[in-house]
């Protein structure tokens, strides 16, 4: 409700001034998949005028009930507004509508917002490509699941020039959530996307596995949860204190040294195996700890793992 | 400061009855290395009597300075206490210690608490040869650093007979913290352990990957750690709702289906191999989620993945 509020206010805001600011109160959003849709029901509930079209259609009727204007083409989409937000599955998908020749045409002088998922190496791509039809691009990420989007909890990362940022910031505060332009670099948004979603995807997958093993062990999922939460509890502290080890190049495995850790990372993979259950990811994270061991850093702190794997 | 005050409450507690009472106010701690020092300063530091000894001698020195008493030999040291603290690397080592005829009839009618890491296995295994000998068991976790004992810091989880444990209690108390009896069956205290070390190293390769995949793009740990810091934030909450998931057989994936998963996953993958990083980790997490979908769960939840791990 608060949201709304702000909506209000803002919308209010951008059109008290008539003319080329009511103007730059529109969006076209392309892709209407579970986030797409969120996308532009947020933009619809800010009073923001929001063109949607999605590649196979039907997935834009509810949006239109609700006052989107459907465009019949991508070029069409993108010419009704000086804004269009992408939010497609990955940038294949994205390149597949935008860089048909009518679309680049159409986008020439105009914004696009990437808020599709994929690595930093396609948002420079797309940069460049942007860049050679005089289209201006900024890079995005959603840090937070479709649900989120319109309320306080959304989480978006920005990348790509920051004038240009603060120029469509207005519009795209109507996506609720917190903004954060992380850098003019245009891979920026997208590199850390990857860099958290690796953290995510990785302690998710340690919990799958726990879940497992206890279960193997007699304990339930409900049993473990109390303890696993006091697990993720310990996280941050120590993810802070080992990115000054990892940035000041000091290693210290005082505490937990990694000769330790890698006799921890084999019990888990027997205990595993024992009972049937794969433990590839584990394996894995004792290879890395094996091989730092390996290099003479059998007394430092895990942490120097990552100094060992940006090695070339 | 606090925790001393405690000690000094808890052993006046303890020694003011005098006769049984005080005998029973003794420990024997086999094996001193960092954590075997840390449970035996602490057991002193709450006015224990202390009898330690070490495979290799030379490190009960401060200890005795302290007040600690050396014993010649393992089967003299357990001879001195009712309850012996057994803390070595694992129970290759233990077994080691234990299994030697003199120390095994030493240890006859006495019980033996060992918090020695290693597989549910091996604590099974371990009952089993105390049972054979008249011999009490317990068996025990030390979630915390070593640095942690003696403090309220410290988290123990505790498996085998509860009577026994709780004759115990009061003077394992000695070490701070908290104490949990995770059950009778002897094997829990390691499965527990485990299964949280599981995710503690696992989230952690997670980060050190993520450390090196975002200095690869140019962004510091410093920079990424308050990110990564609210992922942290983000797991007890989903830790919660996947365990309720997991023990029902519910696997929704409204939010975040698998399939999705699977595509962050791939970017991760191509994201840090483009950089020469190996992703061995990421890839076997992905290979969990493909195996996972083409078992026909793409739409649901990722935790589907603790069931398929646990098939047979």
């Amino acid at each position: 409700m608060s949201t709304s509020t702000q909506h209000e206010h803002a919308t209010a805001r951008l059109s008290s001034d008539g003319g080329p600011e009511a103007e730059a109160n529109a969006v076209t959003v392309l892709g209407l998949g579970p986030m797409g849709q969120e996308l532009a029901g947020a933009f619809l509930a800010a009073g923001v005028r929001t063109t949607v079209w999605n590649r196979t259609p039907g997935k834009e009727k509810e949006l239109v009930e609700r006052g989107a204007v459907r465009a019949a083409s991508a070029e069409e989409a993108v010419a009704a507004s000086e804004l269009t937000v992408v939010c497609v599955v990955n940038y294949d998908a994205s390149d597949a509508i935008l860089r048909r020749d009518a679309v680049t045409d159409a986008l020439k002088g105009r914004t696009v917002v990437n808020l599709s998922a994929d690595t930093p190496a396609r948002a420079r791509d797309t940069a460049e490509w942007a860049d050679r039809h005089g289209i201006q691009y900024l890079d995005g990420a959603i840090m937070t699941p479709a649900p989120s989007i319109g309320t306080p909890d959304a989480v978006f990362l920005h990348s790509g020039p920051r004038e240009l940022y603060e120029r469509h910031l207005p519009v795209l505060e109507a996506l609720g959530g917190t903004h954060t332009h992380v850098g003019s670099e245009i891979n920026r948004a997208a590199a850390f996307d990857v860099a958290l979603l690796d953290i995510f995807w990785t302690a998710m997958a340690g919990y799958a596995h726990a879940v497992a093993l206890a279960r193997a062990e007699g304990i339930g999922a409900r049993e473990l949860a109390p303890f696993a939460q006091g697990i993720a509890a310990i996280l941050p502290p120590l993810f802070e204190e080992w990115a000054g080890d990892a940035d000041d190049g000091t290693f210290s495995g005082r505490i937990n040294p990694l000769t330790s850790g890698a006799s921890s990372m084999a019990h888990i993979v027997h205990a595993s195996e024992e009972h049937g259950i794969d433990a590839g990811v584990m394996r894995a994270v004792e290879g890395w700890a094996r091989r730092t061991i390996g290099l003479g850093h059998g007394a430092e702190g895990f942490i120097r793992v990552a100094e060992v794997l940006g090695r070339h």
